[in-house]
Parts: C-alpha cells; structure tokens; sequence
C-alpha cells in the first residue's frame, strides 16, 4: 500500500463493511457480483478505491473487510494485491445489517488490541478528494480520542432525497487536541423533497455518509447499553468458527438506529471532500466529466444530437444515439437498460420483476467468476453449450464428473493439465481433448502463464448442476 | 402461390423492384442485407411479402425480379418456395435507378410477349388491405390496355415530408372498362412541411406510391420518346449475358422523372388499402398495434412506465426501459440503435459515420448468409475466434485452404462430410475433426436435415480473405 509509516496511527483499524446487495447499479451489478465488487470510477472496482484511499493512514495488516460468505472468493482475488491478511477477512453467513457487522469487527479486533480506533467505512462510496478524505479522517481519530462516537457528517451539495441527514446542536471550542466538533440533536431518515430543500438551505443539518469513527472500548459500551441482546451474542465469538453458530439467533437492525441514534456522546466532524454514495446511475452520471451537450459517452458509441445523455457499456457492440434527452444507456452482454435519467431509482423495480419471473440476469452475469478464474456463456442452444473457461495460473477446477454431456475443449491459449479417467496428459495451445460423458476429469493450469480454453458441450441437459465433484480445491464453489 | 386462374390475368407480368440499399432500418438492415430481405412485419420478408400479395392474381412464372447481382444468392433462397423461375431474376451489376431497371425488365418481358401488361411493385413496402390492393390493380390493369401509364395514387393520411406527392386533373367519365381514372397535372418532389399541409388537405394530391401498370409496348414507347439514349442501349440486350456489357454505360435516373414526368398519357387510379413505404423506424411504429400506453414492445422485455416506447429485437438480450418517451430501440447482436421517434430519419447519419470509419456494423451482420447457409461469430479475440457454421441440406463450402489458420470442428447437430487432404471421412454429432495450416479441406452437409458445426479459429490472423478456393459450387462467394 505504499505506506508512509510516519502517518499511521498505530491503534487505528479500518472496517469496511462489503456485504451490500444493492441492485441499483443492474445491469453492471448482479446479485452475485454487487456494485462494490465492480468498476464504476477509474480503474479498480470500488472496493479496491476504498482500500488505496487509505494507504499511509492504516496498515494493511489493520484492514479488516466483512462481507457475505458468498463473496468470499470475490473479495480474495480483489484484495490479493493489497496484501491483506485473510484473516481479516469476516464473513457473514447472512446480511444482518451494520450494527451486528460493526459489532463483529469490533468484537474481534478488541480481542487482538482493546485500544484499538475503528474507523468504519461502506466498501462502496465514491470520494473524490483523498487529501481531504485524509485530513477528516484524522480529525475524527483525535474526537474518538476523547470518547466519542464520532460520524463524517457532509455538507449537502443539494437537496437530495436519497440520504438520512443529521441535525447538529452547537460547535464545541477547540479541544486539546486542536479540532473543533459537533454535538448531534437528531438523525433524520431519507426526507421528502420539501424537508430536503430545507434541510440543504440550512447549516445545521449534513448528510449521514454512513462513515464512523470510534475507539473499540467506548463503541462496546455503547452497544452493551443499547443492543445488550447482540453484545451477549457477540461476546460468544473468539474465532471466525463460532460466527455461523450465533448468526442465525442475530437481528437485522442497522448501527444508526440500533446505537447512534440513543447514545448521548455523539460528534459530528464535518467533511467536504466530494463524496457520493453511488445510490444509482444518475448519482455517476452527476459526478463524471460532460462533454458540452452534458454527454458522457464510453467507448465505441456515435451520438447524433442528444443532451444529458451517459453511455456505459460492458459489452463490445457498437451503441448508436440519435436525439435523445437525459437518458441512462448501460449494456452488458445479456441485459441492457435504457432509462430516463430521472426515473434512475426504478431499476431496483426492474431486478424485483426478475426475480420473481426467476430469471438468470439478476443474478449473474454472462461471465461468471469462480475461485479458479472464470467462464463465458457464449451460446445456449438446443443441445449445445460453447463456453469460454479461463484458468488462472496454478488453479485447477475440481476433479468432476457429468452425468448428461460430453465437453470438446480447444485450448487457445497457455496449456492445460487435463485428468481424464486414470490418465493425465498435457494440452498445448491448438490441441484438443474431448471428455465423454461420465468419465471423471479435472481441468488445471500448471503453468504461470492464463490458460484459455473453448468448451464445446453437447447432450441433452447443459445446466450447470449436472457435475458431480470428488476433490475441490475451493469447497464453496469450485 | 394458391392461384385462382380465374382471376390471373394471362398478359399480366409483374415487375419486383428489389435493388434497394435502404439504410434507414439500420441496425436490422445491412448494406449487404437490406431492408427488402428483412422480416419487419408479419413473419416473411417484405420481399416474400411483396410476392405473396400477388397471389391469384399473377402466376409464379409471370413475376419478374430485379436486384443487385450481390444479393442473388439471398434472392434465390428467399424466393425458392414460391417457384419462380430462375431465370426470372434480373441482376444489375450496379444500382442506375428505377428506369434502367425498369426499362431492363420491360426489354426483357417485351421479347416473351410484346403483349405484356407490366406491373411494378417496390419490393420494400408494406400494404394493410390485400383485397383492397388487388382492386386497385384490377382497375389499374384495365386502365392500362387503354394506353395509359397508370401510377397508383395513396390518399395522404397525414402531411408526411417524406413521399412525392401528384397532383391530379380531372376525373375521367366512366369508361368502357367500367372504371374511372384521374388524369395527372404534376409530380411534386418530397414537400416542405407546410407544403405537405397544404396538399394533404386538398383532394386533388396524392401520394406516388411507387407502383406502376402499362402495357410493356406503351412504356417501349414512352421510353423511346423520353429516354431515347437508354431505349438504345437496352435494345442491345438479347439475354442476361449481356447486361453487364452494356450497364456500365448506362445513365442514372428515376423512371418519375425520366419518364413519368413528360408523358402525356398519365393515368392515375386512387388507392386506399393501408400504405407505407416503409422509410424508416418511426413509419413501422406507426403501423404496428400498440398498447395503452402507446408502446410497441416486442418479446424478452420488460419496461417501467414508458410512453410512445417501440423495441425491436433481433438479439436474445433482455432489455428493461424506464420512463422514456417516444423512444425507439433496435437491437441486434453487434450494434444498437436507441432514437427519438421524431429523429428516426437521422439514423442514415449514423449509416454513413460507419461507413466512412471503414467499420463492418452497416455493412453485414454477425450472421453472414452464404449460399450454402450462414455463419455467426460468437467471439473474435487475440489468436482466436468462434463461430456456429450451419450448413443446408445436400450444400457444400468450397474445396478451400488457410495460410495462417487451423480450424477445430465440433459437429453438433447433423453430420458432416469432410474433406480433408486425401481422404474424406464422415464426422457424426458431438465428434470432432481438426484441419491444420494449409491443408486442403471441404465441409459438405450430405444429409436432408440441417448441418450445425462450432468452429474455433486458431492463429495469428483470422481475417476471412485468408482463403485459397480450389473449387466452389457457388461462383460468388462460396
């Protein structure tokens, strides 16, 4: 992370909370590849913003990360580079909301250091200025310092509707430790327009970014005080073993309702460092550069006259426009959503109509990521499948069987170690291999190069749920 | 065709007019599959459209068809259940506009039958009202014997810029035919839109649909008059053989204003039967039944309170639109077109950007018909590309090879009869075959049910011109 030793605090850990399932950024989000998982802004998913965003201010060792089981594999590969132990690693057997996510963090961080300073930070906000981001952060260590449960409050850049916002009391003199503070009178949930134009028009009241800062003793005694239930609960956990013993028993209840909102040793610290908590497309749309037509077009697209218009695309076809006004066009090789600019907020509409139809693009994408690399879907027909499989270096799928379809694979580049039946033998690039059906096989890149290989099913039934699995190197899913 | 012979008129020829390279349905239509060949409404081609309305009146072996030589292999296939002769399809080597393909036709016809009565139809229009269509012809077919040029006249159902408009005389007495005709005051090129008011307002205009009926031997006359340099040249041709000799020299001009527009013997017969030409998306929309909210939505999509919405699919993507208005979507594997309705005419803008950046999406699509069948490429990537090959019944590829590509076959539906080197073997579904780097092969489907084989691609350069063709039964593009 590149770290500046000078400016770590020595006692202060981040906890980024990953286990959103927001569908608002769908068609790029799925169920099962959420918005902080994907890249929206520059060049790394938001996950990995959030992360570099702190390099020089906490250690990577001091970086814990809680998110759903289910995206274990996910959030391994996208943290490898950061050198985050996987230890710091927690994972929810199920979504419970913040404050029994915060708790188990801070749980497990006060049995590793009991004057540990947690800063809590969503996975998936956008921050514009990171020097700034900085300064308040460090600001917000010195309160919690003093004991408190310090919040980043933002001065509202307009009267939105999609954010709680927070009334302060009075601005404290400066403390000894040179920073000044709010006292808090009240959180306010998500506001009607009307509130929302006031509340913007006046000095007293900032967003709620969902950013917290507090040393681990004071936010324990706070919880023990106000969710004494979840404390009890939570004081049962000494490994990651005992999470899924007590998880069932834990309700959902969020850290803003269940403790900021009873506690009386509240401090706001303001923060303006542009900041977007990416609700949906229109917040993106609002904070990326504009042509002067206020068109932000990605990529292979041709524009004929339109205004306010945001092309993103995922897929490789080619996206014509011709006169439109304030519209949101976001493609991806299965699904694609056009969508009035100002109807942004419908999407979650759209995924909810899926759902229920029990469709596939909700929930996946075309390309599906797995612990050993990932595969495409490029056609599903009557009794053929071709896929894409791309295997990192050194991973290998499990050892397998099918009991409905046999697989012709070309290797098209790197070369693969292939199980068939009792022999082993290699691939080279432009050589294949077909396995009939029911014969065991395993797919493995030994080499340290990406292997790439076309698949070619063929049989009557080509779900994925025919494969029978002996040894798997990855027992979610492998 | 299901003829009634009571009702074919024995002199009656028809003359299909299916050169068009119309851009304006594009991304659907393609520079080499135009809008003629397309399925827009209903379940056929425009062009199997076109002949179908014939039916009972003209038979199959009376219907003449004139094209681009470079959509003849498409023509062929399309018009194979109707049994047309085949050696009544027309090719022009090159587009000259409507009087040398008309005039081209009517040479040809007049050799058979000097006594011919012509009737010329646009192969690209649609018509609501069959029965309707076929009165007016009638009417149109008698006024003809009396030496009239007759053009079909549509009563203007709105002020539309986008048709000629004729203006009209007087109304003839009945005549011993027991029809009435219009005699012709002026043609009237595409209007201004006060214009297009105005004449929409007043009975005696007209639209000029395109549709013509003479005798071949009064349109020989009036060609000679007129167009005496064309009448010339076109006398030179005997046969097909010697079309190509002589097109090159031939001048360009449309028969309305070559023709049409200094003849004093104009007959016009109104016409009611539902019509458009079909210029762009926004005339389809027009035409197409529409729900309460005014949306045509066609198949796999979902929308959220959208008004005026039209989607058009020829991919099997889903698409989910929110509150838009007035929007039109068409949608195909490699490019998408998102238009405001009343811009639709722009989409020939768009046409020419591509055409000028040298691109491929305005001239084919990913699946590119042969005359043996089609291929789609799933994926083009770095030293590698995927296609589904489907081969007809009883047709073969050219003995061929590759410089710089081998070629891995997985048959998967049907059975192949492959060439390769020496030998010929036959490969059943779901076995495979490898072809190396240049070695002479030929794939043939030897069976009466559909060949399907996947085809990867592999080596540094995968352009189609990679081909040395050693024999072909198809001596276009085989």
């Amino acid at each position: 992370m590149g770290l500046k030793q000078s400016l770590v605090d020595k006692q202060a850990y981040a906890v980024i909370l990953a286990g959103g399932v927001g569908s608002r950024f769908w068609p790029f989000s799925r169920e099962l590849e959420p918005k902080q998982f994907i890249t929206i802004v520059g060049k790394e998913s938001l996950l990995q913003n959030t992360i570099r965003r702190l390099s020089g201010l906490i250690s990577a060792k001091k970086v814990y990360i809680i998110t759903n089981k289910s995206y274990f594999y996910e959030l391994k590969k996208q943290i490898e580079k950061f050198k985050i132990p996987e230890n710091n690693i927690l994972l929810e057997p199920e979504g419970k909301n913040t404050a029994p996510a915060i708790g188990l963090s801070a749980r497990l961080i006060e049995k590793q250091n009991k004057d540990a300073t947690l800063i809590v930070l969503p996975a998936d906000h956008y921050i514009k200025d990171i020097a700034r981001f900085k300064s308040a952060l460090r600001q917000a260590i010195l309160c919690a310092q003093d004991n408190f449960l310090v919040t980043l409050g933002i001065r509202p850049g307009k009267p939105s509707t999609g954010y709680g916002y927070i009334k302060i009391g009075h601005q404290s003199p400066v403390t000894s430790h040179q920073y000044r503070y709010y006292t808090v009178e009240k959180f306010l949930e998500k506001p009607s327009l009307k509130n929302a134009k006031r509340y913007s028009a006046d000095k007293r009241y900032f967003w709620n970014s969902g950013m917290f800062v507090w040393k681990v003793s004071v936010f324990m005694e706070e919880l023990k005080r106000s969710l004494p239930d979840l404390y009890s609960q939570l004081s049962l956990i000494q490994t990651h073993e005992d999470i899924s013993k007590i998880w069932p028993e834990i309700k959902p209840i969020s850290v803003d309702y269940g403790i900021m909102e009873h506690s009386k040793r509240i401090a706001l610290i303001p923060a303006d460092f542009g900041w977007s908590d990416l609700g949906s497309w229109d917040s993106l749309q609002e904070l990326l550069p504009k042509d002067k037509k206020g068109n932000v077009i990605q990529s292979d697209s041709v524009d004929c006259g339109s205004q306010g218009l945001c092309v993103f695309t995922k897929s490789n076809r080619l996206i014509a426009t011709i006169g439109l006004k304030d519209v949101i066009i976001a493609d991806t090789p299965d699904a694609l959503l056009v969508c009035n600019k100002h109807k942004a907020q419908e999407v979650k509409n759209i995924v909810e109509y899926l759902k229920k139809r029990n469709r596939k693009e909700h929930l996946v994408h075309l390309t599906d990521k797995r612990p050993w690399g990932s595969f495409t879907v490029l056609q599903s027909s009557d009794g053929f499948k071709i896929k894409i499989v791309e295997i990192e270096p050194k991973k290998r799928l499990s050892l397998q069987s099918h009991q409905k379809r046999a697989e012709h694979w070309v290797v098209v580049s790197g070369r693969a170690k292939v199980t068939r039946g009792n022999t082993v033998r290699f691939v080279e690039s432009n050589e294949s291999i077909y396995i009939p059906i029911g014969v065991k096989h395993r797919l493995e890149n030994p080499d340290t190069v990406p292997l790439k290989i076309v698949e070619v099913q063929t049989g009557s039934y080509l779900e994925e749920d025919d494969i029978q699995r002996y040894e798997d190197d990855f027992n979610l899913r492998g």
